[in-house]
């Protein structure tokens, strides 16, 4: 295994991005340097994953406050302002909202000069991304002894390395239970339209040694019927107040299919993923991405060169919400850096987001 | 409406065959002119669809009765072979057998001279064929009184008139309950890997202006989740005696998804699907195919022309079950051309068989 798998790395005066449009085809690492620039990254998905876009806007925002080129308005105002323009750029994940309260809060009166602002800002940001990889390493260690000496699991869209800040949440148990000696197979679907399981889990598990079997999506029913899983473990983008979580979309579906077959149904997330605010699932802001990642898919040709086809008749009508909401009745389990939550969510949540930590 | 959509024109010396792989970007119609050739096009699915292939099938034998460069061996032990040919072609369908047990019905001692034979067993297919179209259209008349003045259905795969003689079996309903009059939307899922519900469904309901809108197939339970579908229609592939269905993989995540949703959930097939010699779904043979459909994916590029990506990691571990099995539970009736068939299953579909049809 080569260093830790990250899909971001800070180097003061930019932040790096491995650009997760053009993997596993190629690694070509991106670079920001203000807020606008990482709020489009974040918009077109050249960083995903919950946890890792609230770590991506954090950084963003304290490039933003080290920008020689500012422009005109007062340094707390053009902060504001970036705030604005990267909590904006994907509605469902609340991570994103999160993580910019965070570095907002720094931003009260009297926190002083621009320049004694914009290192706190940075320490900050890298402390947003520390806390989310011990706490990817807490939640593998609870949600690992959930799992058996063997295990097969099925997982969805991508919730390792590459959508948090580093190790995984979904992937960080799969990680701590291979590390613990445990035989662990992992079933990724697909996850179309952007083919996060295709392209992300199967190559960061393959990278790590990790048996991975990929499936597409509609196969997942398949597999539940020949007893093939242990367990399905997922991650989240939000979860409301009564443990309702959005996820990726498609996560409903193996939510069903896991409670039918008497599987466990687990969603790893960090507790910023928690959001109070949110009473249930319905109140989840479902974003709808353009039609034409459902038209069309894209990968590699014969020659290795990044290529897309079109799937389907032109001018054809399309849907693509990007996420779906999950009912606490189908989660066994809420597997966070605080504990494993379980039924009845509701209290359970709001005395693990008050904890200290 | 341009004539009746048919995936494949009896032309007397050979049969014509939509090439399935290439629409919806190329029409192009391929020729067969024998029982190999037709074996072939069946299993790499220039023809699919259980309907169809039974009928291809039908016609394949009929185009070996009538070769002149005939190889060695008599003529019926020939025709015995090239039937064997064509029923190893694809393993999961029913059609497939029942229309190669019919054919070979008229190879019976004193049968006849072999011009004799070849000319009736060219009658019988396109009897076959006939009968296809004509069950399809009372399949459609029987089913669209299932469903109310305005309904939003959702599909898998392709069963339409691309995946049978013409008209369609589930698509057949849908076009039924558009000619009576009622305002009939479909959602078609995608149907990853081989995209019959982005390539052939969108495309042959389009073509006939009827309203569709395509979604990934993990799309599905969101929409369950909002109210959008007031019925599941799906095809079939083969129907155990228990009543059992296979079908493209997938669909029994839909009737799963339609159970938890009360939603009704109908197969429409005809009667040529039932397999009483089938006891039930785990009797039924899963063709696994390559995992190549998995990893890639196949459309047009910017230029219009065929083109296919790579869509993960090489070297990736896949499986490819075509099919899966929703048992009979799950199903809300079964639409053949002989009535429509409610639970329980068992005896209901050995009368429906059994009766003159």
């Amino acid at each position: 295994m080569d260093r830790p798998l990250a899909p971001l790395v800070w180097r003061s005066d930019h932040l790096a991005l491995l650009d997760q449009r053009l993997l596993p085809h190629r690694e070509v690492w991106l670079t920001v340097r203000n807020a606008a620039e990482t709020a489009e990254r974040i918009a077109t998905m050249a960083v995903r994953g919950a946890p890792a876009i609230g770590i991506a806007a954090a950084y963003g925002l304290a490039l933003e406050a080290r920008r020689t080129d500012l422009p005109p308005g007062s340094f707390r105002d053009r902060l504001h302002d970036a705030a604005a323009t990267l909590r904006a750029s994907r509605p469902t994940a609340v991570n994103l909202g999160w993580a910019l309260d965070r570095m907002l809060a720094l931003l009260e009166p009297a926190a002083g000069e621009p320049s004694s602002i914009a290192r706190r800002l940075e320490q900050e940001a890298i402390r947003i991304h520390e806390e989310d990889v011990a706490a990817n390493r807490r939640i593998g260690a609870l949600g690992r002894d959930l799992l058996g000496d063997t295990a097969t699991i099925l997982t969805h869209c991508n919730a390792g390395a590459l959508a948090t800040g580093g190790y995984g949440t979904a992937l960080g148990i799969v990680r701590a239970a291979v590390e613990s000696g445990r035989k662990i197979a992992v079933f990724a679907g697909e996850t179309r339209p952007w083919l996060q399981g295709a392209r992300l889990t199967a190559w960061e598990l393959a990278r790590d040694g990790i048996a991975v079997t990929l499936i597409t999506d509609g196969m997942a029913g398949h597999f539940f019927r020949e007893g093939t899983f242990d367990a399905v473990i997922v991650g989240a983008d939000r979860i409301a107040a009564n443990g309702d979580t959005a996820n990726k979309i498609g996560t409903y579906t193996l939510a069903v299919l896991a409670s039918r077959h008497g599987i466990p149904f687990y969603v790893a997330a960090p507790i910023s993923t928690v959001d109070l605010a949110t009473p249930s699932g319905d109140a989840i802001a479902i974003e709808e991405r353009s039609g034409d990642e459902v038209v069309e898919a894209t990968g590699v040709n014969e020659r290795g060169e990044p290529a897309r086809v079109r799937l389907a008749p032109a001018g054809v009508a399309v849907r693509h919400p990007a996420f779906d909401v999950t009912p606490a009745e189908l989660i066994s389990a809420i597997i966070t850096e605080r504990g494993i939550i379980r039924a009845p969510f509701g209290e359970a949540l709001r005395r693990a987001v008050a904890s200290p930590g």
